[in-house]
């Protein structure tokens, strides 16, 4: 059973007045560990599956400041559904996690409406997590 | 009773390959809808108030794209914590609602623990809302 | 002869680490503008415009602060060469010029090679500043 | 004589509706080129550096993908004025350069008059590129 991790190096302009990584900019590194999971698991490009967003949340720890260099998102995959992937995510930097997410994605036809993921997917998924 | 309600232009950059609003920009919108309630709510600058954002969750119920204009974001306290300041957001096109979300703000001192909300920021919510 | 003029709030995620409008958010600011532009003198989308950004340069006067609340983007077009709209830019706040820039845009077909500009395009450019 | 060299992964929020990655973000590829520059060259943070961006100008030479996966970003310092740091750059991917771009930085006092860029700095910069 594998957790996927990937590793976000923090930029100056992900930094906000407040001098710390931005609370939208955490979405972002969600979204690139998705682009990673897609491409390494999947073998696919985020932007040609058809999936929308469903929904997204954040408990955020501590800030991450410019000097923390990078942060590591790890994802979970605890369950499959027929048409959605839910995902949950710990974001860390070096001394331990700045926040925890989850997501929930679904997979729809041409018309928006959900329909069931793809059996490759599904197989490469479960394969990945061991589920 | 009140519900606070500001108007957010869509901007071009706020698009993302898939050719809608980007779900980390519903942050952002929800962050600057934060920013005009502080203005007009407390008569105060955001990054003046030493508040940090605890949680963040959104549930996206369908696509922005740029021909929609604009979004208008409601945001409601249904209640105050001692230090909390919970807020739950509706984000609206003109044909509806595009998404739903819920935060939480923590008042904090100078070492970034927890400390009671001030009392001119208690009543003047309080009195905003009718709680 | 005309100068186009829209007006752009200012965001708090515009702000980075140093307290004021982040240099990238100037680039920003022009392509909105520019998206106005487009809809209101060609009557077009932009992203619908076979174009390409071939340079942008920028002079920054003094920094944007969030309390200037806006700017002011005004955009001239000095001439139109065969394939490429070059364009001027103020950028204004209340008390006065916060930059100014120039951008060229180029007109290309489906290689990405350059194309004469439409005659529609032309036409409506050409009438709109009175060249 | 040496460039200085930083390598920037690019990010799906990098990319917007034109399905390439958005003007804007090369001034922000930049200004992580200038915050590793500052780091590694002056070691210095580049937000306690009294300095502003005076001028900036990018041309485009083809569009960046999110499969080229990364940019590298080389920078030169042709000369040191008495307060100004001019920059040039080159942004390339895999196959080639795809943006040349050339800034000036001004080292600012409290007031943010020009000053002369401190000693150390014209020491350690002219020493990094052997002017």
């Amino acid at each position: 059973m594998s957790t996927y991790v990937t590793e976000i190096p923090v930029r100056f302009r992900d930094i906000d007045a407040m001098g710390h990584v931005n609370n939208a900019v955490y979405a972002t590194y969600l979204e690139q560990a998705r682009t990673a999971y897609v491409r390494d698991v999947l073998g696919a490009d985020l932007s040609s599956i058809p999936t929308v967003l469903a929904s997204l949340s954040l408990e955020f720890r501590r800030p991450v400041l410019l000097e923390d260099g990078s942060v590591t998102v790890e994802i979970d995959v605890p369950e499959l559904g027929e048409s959605s992937v839910p995902m949950t995510y710990e974001i860390r930097a070096e001394d331990g996690v700045v926040a925890e997410a989850e997501s929930v994605q679904v997979a729809v036809d041409d018309e928006g409406s959900s329909r069931p993921i793809s059996e490759d997917h599904r197989t490469a998924i479960e394969s990945y997590h061991g589920l």
